[in-house]
């Protein structure tokens, strides 16, 4: 089933006071970056490590954001975001975000595809190998 | 028709060093800064001033984002976002992007939702007279 | 003595993705923010809040900045900043940084005068009382 | 004579929303990549590119920055940053800054140091004669 979660990892993490902008709350475009420490996490915690898998050669930009913003967060508050995979992945992996405050109220939901490239020729590749083993999905 | 453009801004600015990352190009964050570039522009060409209204005790806050990422963008490359509104705003409005580099290359298109709120209560509103007749929609 | 410190605080995290520009390191204009976070972590340790100091009627803008960058830091690395207070505020406070690998190579350091602000009146005060008690000055 | 300036360069750009933060003002932060919009255009009125250099295997990383905050700028203004280079450059290079608001009130100043380095070898080299040639100082 495409909907059962094959992985997902909790990761807390503080809001900076630059990274709020003059509403008085986190500015939308940081979620982007705080998606990304959800799936360099994820990996970490796969025993995967994203800045290695870039140094042997792989690449994983994004192709693909989705944001939807719930509730404001404020500066200092404690956030949560809980990444998850749910479909196996192929020539790209698709991450699921939730963001949460400390009162554990979903304040903002996501996902990001991204495309697996040879870092070398830049050209699109199949998921590796190490990725599917580490998902247990072989 | 909800597809017929009511308004269209054209905006060109150039790609800073801090706004790439490791992969050589723009990062993915940063395209929802673009798109704010896009809206303010569009804003001022219709003689509205997104600065003022703020002050007048507007906020629009975005409630949902999404890009996707076709080509990347370089350091020191001169784009070119096109910002639209097709729909008659509501309680909320959206705005479309689309990201051209020099060839005229579609790298990166999206849209946002804003809702509109009264900045003192930060409750939901209706679109504001000032932005319909802007627009030519009363 | 003006060189002996009054307090200091160490605090660590980790490098993110879109910190990174592409030369491969961080980018130079992020240890401002960097050291934003030895602050504020330092006002934690100290029993303060900057947010709820802030909330309170107090702003603390920057009024001088200094960094040196001595080697780069690279993604994911877990760096330790060291901040220090070693003289006594009176209309500003100066904190001191030094920013540390994993390695324990001292990377970066520098330091930032803050003012004090009556945030209504935007106009210059002294030092909190709250301020100099928790540093034990009083 | 150290004083005397050998190059300058006049840049306007205008401060992006997620640029502020929740003081309502540029983020202190920001500047450093102000700065780095000021040093491109120079080099573009020099008839050099930053990023073709790069290219051709040069990197100028930054060693040292200083910022004065002297007054706020704040989101939608049209600011005016001045680039001068004052001295030869050696081994590395000093460029001045100073941003004018539309008022013409100096709100920040400042200074960065940056260093020639060969990018395959990432060791320090002299300044290209290229760049001297550029700024007529041979």
């Amino acid at each position: 089933m495409s909907d059962s979660v094959i992985c997902s990892n909790q990761t807390t993490f503080r809001v900076r006071y630059g990274e709020t902008d003059q509403m008085g709350v986190v500015n939308n475009a940081q979620y982007a970056s705080y998606f990304e420490i959800g799936r360099t996490e994820m990996f970490r915690q796969l025993g995967l490590s994203y800045a290695q898998m870039e140094k042997d050669g792989l690449m994983m930009p994004v192709s693909e954001l989705f944001v939807k913003y719930y509730s404001p967060a404020f500066y200092d508050e404690l956030l949560t975001i809980e990444t998850s995979v749910s479909n196996r992945p192929t020539s790209r992996i698709c991450f699921n975000y939730k963001v949460y405050n400390q009162q554990r109220a979903l304040i903002t939901e996501g996902y990001t595809w991204l495309a697996f490239l040879n870092a070398a020729t830049r050209r699109p590749m199949r998921v590796p190998e190490a990725i599917l083993q580490a998902l247990s999905i072989k």
